[in-house]
């Protein structure tokens, strides 16, 4: 039974405990043998309290003996990425550095689970301060895509995503500053949603006011992604970008007549290159957005200085959260992440003033755009699944990338955009590695895309294909 | 009749006016005769389009007539500040470069005041660029002090507060980066309101993430403020700082019973030089504040960096909008501006970056603050009005300023602590020169603030007192 339990949807497993069907702790137990069987393959989970977990579900199972209401995540198994700080549970950022860090608070999306019935089992994997879209560091070793273990499941969410594919576990959390929770989501055939900025508060975050480094759920399915939204999203006073509108919001149905939306279809955001293993998969699924009744046209938003803005705005951030620790610890930090931190400390004041004038232009140029179409549809990434070795793609259909992250246009381009964008499972390439599309909505719009998404999932039910060592 | 109605709430006469007790036209014409009268003492008015206004009046009219409801603001007079963009009218920043510059737009807030029925009468002047708190550029000349013709009457929202003092309009929109709508305010016996970050979205805006240049409301009472907000308030799309609330908020009743409010009651806000004859002002109102039933403890919060933070943003922020012009047009730039546009230029890209941090780090301490207060109460202005053919403060008490803004530190502090933050009447210098007091709230507590500042003003009716040469 626990096998068949641990693919089943957070909602389905969540409701199984509420009715009392069957037990936090049953639960528990079953993701925690899944975790003993296919971590050792994977290496999604880095961090496991089992005795924590048990004491946590425990007192779950006590709260609905009682009566109590624990929260809309009673009793779901959660890993929190290592990035997000934990009380009283390592949390490395991926270095070396912190290998032996204790944090002795929550951050806030974590405390938000905990708050919700979430039981924390442990952490998911990252790279090294979260730094490219693969997920390898030096502190545990590199995460292998459960649909070909020869591949990276990408990053830098990478642990989460696998995790969630694997069944050990039903929800998790992520981060996104350059495709974050989109890449792995999408490598890994699991749903990973980009919020609007302050959607999920971020704290602590040392810079409030930056819209580009979010925090965010990532789950199997559309509606598991409301339901952990109902306990992620909302206002925090500490978080300034905070969008007012409570959390309730994503408890609606998720279920709307699409007839007549306006879609635009960009299968390249304007010229990126995109392997045709890719593009293949992304073409096909058109036919399935003409059939839920929308208007779907090729077009894409004047996306112009998106690279300056991003690539500038991401070393900036680099060098200001990370600067002080290259001084003191430069040997311990890998290059590309040094690279990034140099970059920031190259920038004038002035630079960053231009990427920001840049970035207002951008900005309401895609909200005209966004006057006519409601959502923007393109691939997550540009390529599938790469070599585990590989640390970052050089090259995509002959077109050199510059450096480290220049490969994930695709989802940073979308990241300067302030708007919501959901990647879910499209289907699979010939070789069986799954492909990601990405919705983009409005700035704020995140239920609509959440819609949308949802009933792209209900006629496509692509996230049903589990990899195959996790269904034996 | 009109003399006394122009110096009338504008609550008042928008009553007056809905009740069709007297028509909009004849609101108007009572106003533009007190222009004729007193403008040409103060200089408040530097654009004033008679016949544009006389049209819009009789609209008004036309459409109380035929039982439309013209919106919160009909037929109530405005002129906007000369840094706000008018579709069709002469808007020039106070700059020779822009002096015969005609927008084909309307900045947002000069499109909600119309779009709610107020009556566009002019413009209202600003320093050039908005650059300082006193009201002088080459194109219009200087603004002068209602109370004191011989002194400053703040700004950069100046012209806007004279206005207002005098009677020749009801209502008004200003701007705060470092004070701007509040020392004016304080300086003329008015209010103004530097709202929260996105309370009243700003656009066009080319820092639209950056929480330190705010748009808000002027008028000479609170309840007037609140019916401006009503008007201005409200999230609008392409402002990503936008709260989300309503401004139908800002109709509810400010009555409040303030027994057991905790106050932080901060006379020089940790240690800033402020001049005897300000300082006894505002000791003398603390009693006010415990006869509300506050509970009123000398305390202000940790505000160390907040210099830093402010000058650092702000020459960003100068280089960011103005340094192209300065390229092209030095020789027509005032001393001050083109010193913080260069102030920016020598920037680094980490110098940007560590004014961050400090300021994320601010920002978690005034939190934890404010926890224990609900408010903090300071002076507007560390000086009372000054000649007006001084440029800046250079010294107070003894300590000397090193540059042109030093002296609004009680205000700008305030400006990096993304709270709102209210400018009301608080009394008069033995020489007759008005005293503003500053009321803080918590972040997005807007409305909180009004109602405190409401019950003071009720309590103390300092708005009363007119300046002599408007009530004659």
């Amino acid at each position: 039974m626990h096998t068949d339990l641990c693919l089943q949807p957070a909602t389905a497993i969540a409701r199984l405990i509420r009715q009392r069907a069957v037990s936090a702790s049953e639960v528990l137990e079953a993701h925690l043998a899944r975790i003993e069987k296919l971590n050792p393959l994977v290496n999604a989970i880095v961090t496991l309290d089992v005795t924590g977990a048990r004491d946590r579900a425990r007192a779950i199972d006590e709260a609905l003996a009682r009566g109590e209401d624990p929260g809309p995540l009673a009793g779901l198994p959660v890993a929190h990425k290592d990035l997000a700080e934990t009380k009283g549970m390592r949390t490395t950022y991926g270095s070396p550095i912190f290998a032996d860090f204790v944090p002795d608070f929550d951050a806030l999306i974590v405390a938000r689970l905990k708050a919700a019935g979430a039981v924390t089992i442990g952490k998911t994997n990252t790279p090294e301060f979260g730094a490219g879209s693969q997920t390898f560091n030096p502190v545990f070793g590199a995460t292998r895509n459960p649909y070909d273990l020869s591949k990276t499941c990408g990053g830098s969410s990478g642990g989460a995503a696998v995790a969630l594919a694997c069944g050990m576990i039903p929800i998790a959390d992520g981060s996104d500053l350059g495709g974050s929770l989109r890449n792995p989501a999408g490598y890994c055939n699991v749903v990973g949603f980009r919020t609007s900025p302050g959607r999920v508060p971020v704290w602590p975050d040392p810079t409030p006011y930056l819209p580009f480094a979010i925090d965010g759920p990532m789950a199997r399915t559309v509606a598991d992604i409301a339901l952990v939204l109902q306990a992620i999203a909302g206002p925090d006073p500490r978080a300034p970008l905070s969008i007012s509108e409570p959390a309730s919001i994503f408890a609606q149905p998720l279920e709307r007549d699409l007839r007549g939306v306006r879609v635009a279809w960009s299968p390249d955001l304007g010229g990126l290159p995109v392997d045709p293993r890719v593009s293949d998969v992304i073409a096909a699924q058109r036919a399935v957005f003409e059939q839920l009744g929308c208007i779907v046209e090729e077009a894409t938003p004047d996306l112009s200085d998106a690279d300056e803005i991003f690539q500038v705005m991401r070393a900036f951030r680099y060098e200001l959260t990370l600067g002080e620790l290259l001084d003191r610890e430069r040997a311990r930090m890998k290059d590309t992440v040094v690279w990034n931190i140099e970059a920031g400390r190259a920038l004038s004041g002035p630079q960053v003033g231009r990427a920001m004038r840049l970035h207002a232009a951008l900005l309401a140029r895609l909200h005209e755009f966004m006057q006519r179409y409601e959502f923007i549809i393109a691939p997550v990434s540009q390529v599938p699944p790469f070599p585990v070795e590989q640390p970052y793609i050089t090259e995509i259909n002959g077109v050199p990338m510059r450096n480290y992250i220049e490969w994930m246009r695709s989802c940073y381009y979308i990241s300067v955009c302030n708007t919501p964008a959901i990647a879910v499972p499209a289907g699979f390439t010939r070789d069986g590695l799954p492909v990601g599309l990405q919705i983009i909505g409005r700035p704020r719009a995140d239920f609509s895309v959440l819609q949308l998404a949802y009933a792209y999932e209900q006629a496509t039910q692509h996230w049903r294909r589990h990899p195959q060592l996790a269904t034996v």
